[in-house]
Order: structure tokens, then sequence, then C-alpha cells
């Protein structure tokens, strides 16, 4: 058997998300279905982080078992191959240890939010940014963000269906910045909850809106109260852009 | 009646081009159609460029007449309410001279070509750029597209449809650049052929494929021979960036 890392790029726009579903279409289903078909039996992929619907990724980290010896570039190019039509490419493959594992074995996850802050209609950028109106005081957002930055419980910042065992997570990182038209939010952390990237992102929003004070960010997350939540932004502004492991040899193309 | 310049910003995509067609949907219908429904009357809208099917636009500049008076951010906010869901918008409008015409007052334009050059296929990028697998030395096509600065007859450049009067244009600039795994083609002239860029892009893509040797494209120019063309770029890495004008006060958005 050979373990294989694979770096996914997707347009999560077509998908109920990563991870496989009963009912319609997920990036797992698509990458399964493709290695399936090469290596002539079933295969289950694990992934980094389980986007939700319409969240993109940039460099998603996943891996699949092979019981047959296959170079990793032929492999890639034939998953590649395979998953046409859909808006998923394999960007990079190599093989991995056994005890490598996409999922248990990635000690850091980031994670990009684009906004659109104008007037006029989104064209090419649709259903790839999240479209604000309303002017955003980026440099209000990044100093409300710091408080949220540390060890915290983040039960405001964390969906109903949220899996985890505890709200507890420890956010490394998380910059707010203007480009033009765009405003971009960075963050960082070993692990996030469900939903919590965008419960931040949208209560900095409201911030940026001056809709909330500064302050009020901080005192959302003390409430630790999902009734505290200002706001959910919605999933096309989400990329996963990067998956942190401890050797080298894995993270090639993170 | 007042005169109103449009800076428009669209996905090619879903069209099949700038100009009005007998059978299918154009940007131009759809302004028009908008601004029809909020003027009472209709409208005919005059662009700076006819950009083919497929290609794109951050800043196509266009003007409409209006009988009615109106604020140009009133006439700009209810155009977008009604090209909803079309990927149109309108990103600046502004109050211009009776005698200043989009087209006709236009002294120069310009146009980038966006070429993704990696094996695995295009996922947020689709439609958005042409997907080049084979690589490309961005290098050698800046020193091969330098032939093609100056006045010359553009016959090997230029579409069989082209209704232009002349062959004979000055190509002002004509750059390319790689950043990580995009190569960028950025070209500036008074006008283009029909084609043209398409073209250009179309040969010197050859060269950084080292299909043809940099002289080729010198080579091919001087052929004034449609047969002599390499390759004609497709549509939709194509994007029309910036039409300018003698006066500045319309030009503000250009």
């Amino acid at each position: 058997m050979t373990r294989f890392a694979l770096t996914l790029e997707f347009d999560g726009g077509p998908f109920m998300g990563l991870q496989r579903q009963a009912h319609g279409p997920t990036v797992q289903q698509c990458i399964e279905d493709a290695a399936a078909s090469i290596i002539g039996s079933p295969v289950v992929m694990h992934a980094a982080g389980r986007t939700d619907a319409g969240v993109h990724a940039l460099a998603m980290r996943a891996h699949i078992d092979c019981a047959k010896p296959l170079p990793a570039f032929r492999l890639m190019e034939a998953i590649n191959a395979r998953l046409r039509p859909h808006p998923i490419a394999v960007i990079a493959c190599e093989e991995v240890p056994d005890d490598w594992h996409a999922r248990f074995s990635c000690i850091g996850r980031a994670y990009q939010y684009r906004i659109v802050n104008r007037r006029p209609p989104l064209t090419l950028e649709r259903g790839k940014a999240w479209h604000v109106t309303r002017p955003l005081d980026a440099e209000a957002m990044h100093r409300a963000a710091q408080a949220l930055v540390g060890l915290h419980d983040f039960t405001t910042f964390r969906s109903a269906h949220c899996q985890s065992a505890s709200p507890l997570k420890t956010l490394d990182a998380i910059a707010v910045r203007r480009e033009g038209e765009t405003v971009l939010i960075e963050t960082a952390a070993r692990s996030f909850l469900h939903h919590q990237v965008r419960s931040m992102v949208g209560c900095l929003a409201l911030v940026g809106m001056g809709q909330w004070n500064e302050g009020q960010v901080g005192e959302a997350l003390a409430a630790r109260d999902r009734q505290a939540l200002g706001l959910n932004a919605p999933p096309e502004g989400l990329y996963f852009v990067r998956a942190v492991y401890p050797k080298s040899e894995a993270q090639s193309a993170g």
C-alpha cells in the first residue's frame, strides 16, 4: 500500500462541501470516484479540513491509499483527467509515509476571506468573494480582530452543528488589510471550529461598517453565546489556503 | 439631452460579445435594455471597443444619451439594479459634453491577456484565463513581442472578418511577464484590428513553448499573410483594461 498526499484546488460553488454527503456532489466524492476508477478498488480520502458548501480551496491537503504502485505524477495526471468537468484540480501529489495523515498530522490551518467592498455588483468575482456595499474601515476591522487572538472559548463563533469536542481554540493570527476595493482577512490556527472564520469575519464586517464599535468583538467573544454573534459571513468569500505538517517532505506544496 | 460616459466591467463568458447581435445576448443589449427601462425610450450605446464572445472587460468605456435629466450616480445605480443577474456592472458614470464619443474620441486602448501555465486543469480561473500546459518561457515571449511594436501592416494578425479600412496600425507597447504560474501579456495602441491581440498572443505562446524561434514573430508580421499566423489564442484570457481620452474629465475611471 502506498499513501499519497494530494494538494487540492477547487471552486466550491457547485459542491455541497468537501465531505461526502448522501445527497449532492462533494469534492470528496469526485476525488474518490476518480481515484477508484484508476486503482480499480474503492478509495477513501481524508482531508485537512471540512469546508462547507460554496467554500473554495487554493491548497487543501488530503491523502488516499493506493494498493497499486504508481508514480505520484502519473496518479495526479490520471485523477485530473477523470475530474473533468468538475472545477477541482490536484495541483501536487507526493508519496508520504503510511503514518502521515492529512487531518490528524496537520498542525496548522490557514484561511483567507475576500470581501469586495464597492457599490456596483460583482461580475468576474461573482461567487468568489463577499460583496459588501457599505464602506468598510479595514484598519478598524484589523484592530478589533486582535481581541480574538490567543486561547479562547469560541462558543459565540461556532455553528450549532459543530462536532468539535471543545469550544476552546487558540487563534494564532488574524489580519485585515485593504487592497483597492478588496478587503482581505487572513487567519491561522492549529484548527478552527465549524463556521468560526465566517463568524469572525461577519462580526468584523459589522465593525468595518460602523454598526459595532471595535470593543464589541471582544465582548461577543466573552459572552460565549451564539446569540451574541452579529453576522455569519457567506461561504463564497472563504478560501482554505494552507495546511501545515511537522514533516517538511509533506508540506512542499502547502 | 445629457450624455453619460459609462465604465463597464463584465464577465464575457455568457455573452456573444459586446456588440448587439440578432441572435444571442450581448453586453450592449443588456445595457440598452436596462437604460431604456429607466429613461422610458430606446437607448443606443456606443463603446470604445467591440470585444468578442467570451472576452472580458475591467474598464470598458461607453456612452449613452438620456433625454431625462438624472444624477449620474442614480443612473448608475438604476442600470446596475436592472442588469441583474447578468455579470455586467457599471462601475463609474459621469456626465460628459455632447461631443464626447466613447468610440471616436478614444485615443488609446489597452488589453491584458492572462495565461495560466501549469499541468493541472483550471478551477477558480476557469473561463477567466487561457490554460497552457506546456512550459512557457515568458522572457523569450517578451523579447519576440518587441518586433510587433511600431507602425506595421498587421494583416497576419487580423481576422478575416475585420472591418477596419486598413491593416496599418501602430502598436505602442507589448510586454510579457510571469507572476508565479500566470503569464501576463499587456499591450496598448490607439486601436487594434479584429483578433489582433489574440493573434499576437497565440504566436507569442508558440515562441514560449519553443515551437517558434524568437525571430519568427517578426517574420510572420513581415509576411502580411493570415496564413502565416501560428495560432489564435482563445477569447477567455482577454481583458479590455483601459480606454484613454484626450479630455481628463472623461477618463477618471479609465
